[in-house]
Order: structure tokens, then C-alpha cells, then sequence
């Protein structure tokens, strides 16, 4: 049977069968030759109502590389699109929460996918590196299955995140090194051993778990594009997701425009936006970083090509935030919103407030962001602000009284 | 207008109207006068289809006190049910997981109630007092809302919770006391100002939108009633819900039996198993109580005689676990199923292990536990596993050599 999808480099176009071992160009090497799943668009007929606002990821079977095989996988997406109007003086702004997931991050949409390829490939072992959330998200949706799951982390995994690894059983290697440090290391001992691999921007198919994102905000917004998405950008994976989720949609017609998407980096973790900034074509490089969010912490950014062609395929660009920013915007978002996100998740509102305090975002613009990960990941973030002190009784009686 | 219910006095059985201010019963108190709301179900005529296994509590609308008026309303419930089968060596456990909700609790069901209907009667100000997730969930359903929230806590409060609370900017009111004392003070000073009151036990509307788990639990089974369905158990009202729940879709004829409700709760914290086991009339008793399972630590239970009658209307009772047993749950758990849980969350849990080693389950009935909150949002329950050693690079290699 003739595969629905091929692989193409993204840097040489060249074409890939979609074979079990194959996970990046032989010529580009793995930076440079990040893989796209091409589908037959001209063969895919698809209509509006052919989805639904709720439902799962696997709703979106004929643009999905894997079938559904776990019992988890029918509550994987169909995650909550917020609309708030008036929001920052917005007419209306939509957040996307994907704090809200079966292990409460945007990561969940990548690792049902590779649990479920691994499933129908016949391996036993699969693996990753993660600053975190692809970490907690593979431990916790590959737990009630037979997969022996193996899991790199940095030093620099927040407490909540570990925790759910270990509850979950993963067998976990924390490492003294940083994340692309812990990156390298994965693959070194993945690909000797023969595992399955769950690096995102290794694995071409974990990419079509993410876009299905950018598929809900269509579908939970009766189809209207926004004009603008802002998403929390490190490796370079789920913007590149969110770019192809959108172009796809706008591909089969179910959508008229495709919304300029915005990468939102920290300040000190940019190399992305570097990059594209200077322009095609557009060249790894790597630096040293350091931002409290952790997630997008990244200073070899492993789909950097990808990244930065689909993103200026849409008219976006990249901009920075301030790790102030990002605090700010964590308790802004959740005292105006109740959206309450992890450093890395309230990113993307950073970027929005300095595009509007810009005047590069107007009133009547129709934003969307997406938030990509739970506060509750990461409470030390904004951690010193629990130390609070306890009244006595009668101290709280006597403050009352003046409310 | 004539109102589509009214309230009953859970001990007299006294009718009352839902007038605005109308909390408990004044012949029988705030502890003994809890009041039922009542819907005459004669004239509500609902069938199967009408439902859907993932919209939101609002499709109850016909059963709920209170219309939609917030713009996150639809994102409260439709949380999963997850089936696994061979857990535990049951044919099938159901888990009704609410740690993936708005504020990753169950309590958002009855937090949404209590905001709408705040906004529907003009107030200004909720309240309510809390171990934990009911505060952070008022306080995250209200955020985007114009109603001014004050929420007193007792010092036992984990700091994620607490996190959620300050980072939604509520007015949180942190007292040295226990959980029943904060309870007594929220109600003095709640009164006197006239706020709208959002403690469960006291407010007979918030069971109203923790009944909806139950309906979900048999929309998204197929409208099959398990044999059994455990709760972990603090002030009652959760359990009560529950009860309330599956007693209403039997009276419409949705579903031809009533699950044997049980009410799991901490052996040091387990106040209403004890007035449970006195038998009728219950009697509430007052306890020193100690538990890791913050949201289920209550010594003074709000919910006592409805608790109590309801369990023992489905053919349920209680039981106790112990801490040990409650922390080995949620580590089991999550390993075997990918559900995280809260201590309290995991009382389900560990609730069932030993009815089954006790021979009061058998492999054949089938069971559905119900997982309240999730496990981020108290990880030093699990935490002193998070210490975990980060070898050098060299040393990560040479330990996958042996794997």
C-alpha cells in the first residue's frame, strides 16, 4: 500500500519514504535536515463539519501520520479556546490553554503520537530529552502502556515536572548538563540501542500531533483565521507546528487566510529570532542562554530551519520578552483571566502586551495566543510570592473590619 | 415566576423558596439544616440524546439552579473518563479525572455555580473559606468576572495552591487555625458584610454543579451505571453530589440503577465514617484530625447528615485508609493509568485496593473511582523522591551501558 505521506528535507526537498528508521535527511544531517510529512492534499476532502469543537486530536485521522491504539488517546486535545473581549484593550483576544491536558502542557499533542507510532512499529523502549513537559507529558501517556520508557532531563527541570516522571515510572536519567547537552546525549544512546525516539525535532510525525493546535483555534472559532498567533518559542517545534497546522487548513479550504504568526522568546534564550533575523538562508547557530522558562530555554534550537521558513511563509516574525516580562505576564494573565500558565506559557501574553504597547498589534486586530503549559508546573516562578504570613484569628477579625 | 425548584431542609424536611438570602435551615441550623435543592422532576423530560460525552456542565442547564453567564462556562466539566481494563485485576475501572479541569480540580463544578449565580443576583463580593482548591478555583473561575473575591485559608494550605490563589489576584486572607475554624470565621465575617457566600456545605447550590460529575460519569459510559463508585471523603459535600447525581439521572430514567456510592477517607481524618457507623440518626461529632490529604483533613464536617443519608440511600458506607497507603496510591496510579493525583485524589484509589484485597469487590463488578484534583497541585506529597542525583555526562553514558 502506497503510504498517505512522504518526508521531504527541509532544507533540500528531497523526498523520503516514511520507512520506521527514517527520522532526518542522509545528506542534510539532523540540524539542516529536519523532515516535513507531505500529505496528498489534493486527495484529502475534508469539511467543516467533518469536526468537532471538543473531541480529541485523532478527530483529524486523515492528516495524522498514526492511529489511534491507547485508551488515553481520545482525551489528548480538545483543549479549552478562551475568548476574552476587551483584553488588554483588544477587541477580543483568544487563548488556546493547553495548561488544561492529560499531563497539563501543549507536550501531550507530540507524545500520544509518538506513544501510539511506537505501538504500531512493534518497539518496546521509547526515549527522550526534555526540559520538562515532553519529559512528564511521554512518562504520563505512555504509563498504562507496555513501552519501557526512558527519559534524559537537564538539572534545570523544575520540581513539578520531575514529579510527575517519577509518579509515572519512567526510568529517568537527570543529567549535570543543559538541555542540548542532554539532547545530544539522548540520541547518542537512542539510536544505539535501537529505541524509538520521542525528540520532537528529530521525529517528523511528533510535529503533526502539534499543529492539530492550530486545527482547534480554527475549528473552536467557527473557522475565522486570526490575524495574529503568538506562541513561546525554544527548540523551534511547536511554532513550526502551529505555522503547518494553520497552512493545512487554509490548504483544504476550510479557512480563508492563514493568521502572521508571532515567535515569543525570552530575551536571554533568542537564538531563533537571531537567526531569523539575520536572515535566509537561515544558519544554526548556538549560545549561551538563560531565562526562568525553562520550556523554551534553548540555545541550540533543533528545528531552527523549520522554524523560521514556516513562520516567514505566514508573514510573522520573532520578538523578545523579558524574563520580568514573563513573570508580570503570568499574574496578569491569571488576575484577568483565570488562565494560569507556566513561565514558558505566559510568554506569548508577554509578546502580545509590548505588540500592542508598540502599535504593532491595533485594537481591531483579532489575536489568538497560546498557552502552552500550567502554572502549576513551575510554582516557584512565581514562588516568593506564597511566603505569606499567617493571621491569628483575631488579627484576621480586626483586618476585616476595615474591608 | 414560580422557581423550577425549591430547597429542603436535610434533617425536617421544611420547604423553602430560594429566596436570595436563604442559606440553611432556621429551625435546624447551619450544621443540621443543610438544604437540598429540589427539582420537580416530573416535568423535566430529558432523553440520552440530549447529552454529550465532552460539552461542559451547562448542558445540565434543566438541572442546575442557575444560567450560564461567564464566558469560561463552557470549559467547566466534560473532564475524562477513562477506562482501563485488567487494573487492579478488575475486568474495568473507571477513573472520572478532574485534576485536568479549569483550576485542575473537581471544585471548579461547584466554584462556577456559585460566581453565575453571584452575577445573576447582583452582588458585588464572593467569599468562601478553604483547604485549598475550592479557594484557588473561586478564585480563577472569578478572575475574568467583576466580583471582588476574599478567601480565607488555614495554614495547612500546600503552596501550590496557594500559588494559584495570589497569582489570580483574589484578596486571600491567610489564618493560623484549622480548616473548620477558617470555616467559622469566613461564615462571621461573610455575614456581616453581606457577601455572596461560596462554601459548599452552606450553600445548597454548589452541590448542584458537583452532581454533574456523576451525570457525566453515565453520559460518557453509555448510561451504564457502575456497580460501584468510590469518593474520597472531607466535609461531604463531594460525596453528597455524587449520590445526588446518579439518584436524579435514575429518577428521569436515564440509567436503571444507582452505583453503591463509597466514601474513602483518611484514617486520621475520618470524622464521618465514624458518624456513619453510629448509625441513624446521624449525629455530627467533632474530631482532632491529621492527614497528608490537605482537601480531605476535616475534623468538623459541614455536609454531615446529607453525607450520611445520601451514601446510605445507594446501598454505600465509608472507609478509611491510611496516609501510607494514600501516598503508594498515587505513585500506583499514575505508573498504571498516566492519572496524576492530589492525596486526596488518590483516596479513591487506594480505596479500592483494598476493598478488592478484602473480597468486598469482586473482579466482576464494575467500578468507577473518582479523581478530584491533581497531583501538581501538591508535589511534596511525592516530593522527597524529586530529590534525585544528576550524574556527570560520563556517568549517564557508563549507567546506559548496563540497560
Amino acid at each position: 500500500m502506497m503510504s498517505r505521506y512522504t518526508l521531504k528535507c527541509i532544507s533540500c526537498g528531497k523526498i523520503y519514504e516514511p520507512t520506521p528508521n527514517r527520522y532526518t535527511c542522509d545528506e542534510c544531517g539532523d540540524l539542516l535536515g529536519t523532515l516535513e510529512v507531505v500529505y496528498d492534499m489534493k486527495n484529502i476532502h475534508l469539511t467543516r463539519d467533518d469536526f468537532d469543537k471538543k473531541a480529541g486530536i485523532f478527530q483529524f485521522k486523515d492528516l495524522l501520520p498514526v492511529s489511534s491504539h491507547t485508551q488515553v488517546d481520545e482525551f489528548i486535545g480538545g483543549t479549552p479556546l478562551l475568548k476574552f473581549k476587551g483584553l488588554l484593550g483588544q477587541n477580543e483576544v483568544l487563548i488556546k490553554y493547553d495548561g488544561i491536558s492529560f499531563s497539563s502542557s501543549y507536550k501531550d499533542r507530540a507524545s500520544i503520537i509518538a506513544v501510539n507510532k511506537a505501538i504500531e512499529l512493534g518497539y518496546d523502549t521509547i526515549y527522550c530529552a526534555s526540559t520538562g513537559n515532553a519529559a512528564s507529558s511521554l512518562a504520563l501517556t505512555s504509563a498504562h502502556t507496555n513501552l519501557k520508557t526512558y527519559i534524559f532531563v537537564p538539572d534545570q527541570i523544575p520540581k513539578g515536572k520531575l514529579s510527575q516522571l517519577l509518579v509515572a515510572g519512567a526510568e529517568v536519567i537527570p543529567v549535570k548538563a543543559t538541555y542540548d547537552e542532554v539532547f545530544d546525549i539522548s540520541l547518542d544512546i537512542g539510536r544505539e540501542k535501537g529505541w524509538y525516539c520521542r525528540n520532537s525535532a528529530i521525529n517528523p510525525y511528533l510535529l503533526e500531533g502539534k499543529k492539530t493546535g492550530a486545527y482547534e483555534i480554527l475549528v473552536q472559532n467557527d473557522y475565522i483565521a486570526p490575524d495574529y498567533c503568538l506562541v513561546g518559542v525554544g527548540d523551534g517545534t511547536v511554532i513550526s507546528s502551529i505555522c503547518k497546522g494553520f497552512k493545512e487548513f487554509y490548504q483544504l479550504g476550510l479557512t480563508d487566510k492563514i493568521p502572521k504568526v508571532i515567535g515569543v522568546q525570552a530575551e536571554n534564550a533568542s537564538t531563533l529570532k537571531h537567526v531569523f533575523d539575520n536572515g535566509e538562508p537561515f544558519t544554526p547557530i548556538q549560545e549561551e542562554v538563560s531565562t526562568i522558562a525553562d520550556s523554551i530555554s534553548v540555545g541550540n534550537p533543533r528545528d531552527v530551519v523549520k522554524a523560521c521558513k514556516f513562520v516567514k511563509s505566514t508573514g510573522g516574525h520573532f520578538i523578545n520578552v523579558t524574563d520580568d516580562e514573563i513573570i508580570s505576564a503570568i499574574k496578569e494573565m491569571a488576575a484577568k483571566t483565570g488562565v494560569f500558565a507556566e513561565p514558558a506559557g505566559a510568554t506569548s501574553y508577554a509578546g502580545l502586551k509590548n505588540m500592542i504597547k508598540n502599535g504593532e498589534i491595533n485594537k481591531d486586530d483579532s489575536v489568538c495566543i497560546v498557552v502552552t503549559g500550567n502554572g502549576l508546573k513551575d510554582i516557584d516562578a512565581v514562588g516568593k510570592d506564597a511566603d505569606v504570613t499567617f493571621y491569628t484569628k483575631d488579627e484576621a477579625y480586626e483586618k476585616m473590619k476595615g474591608e
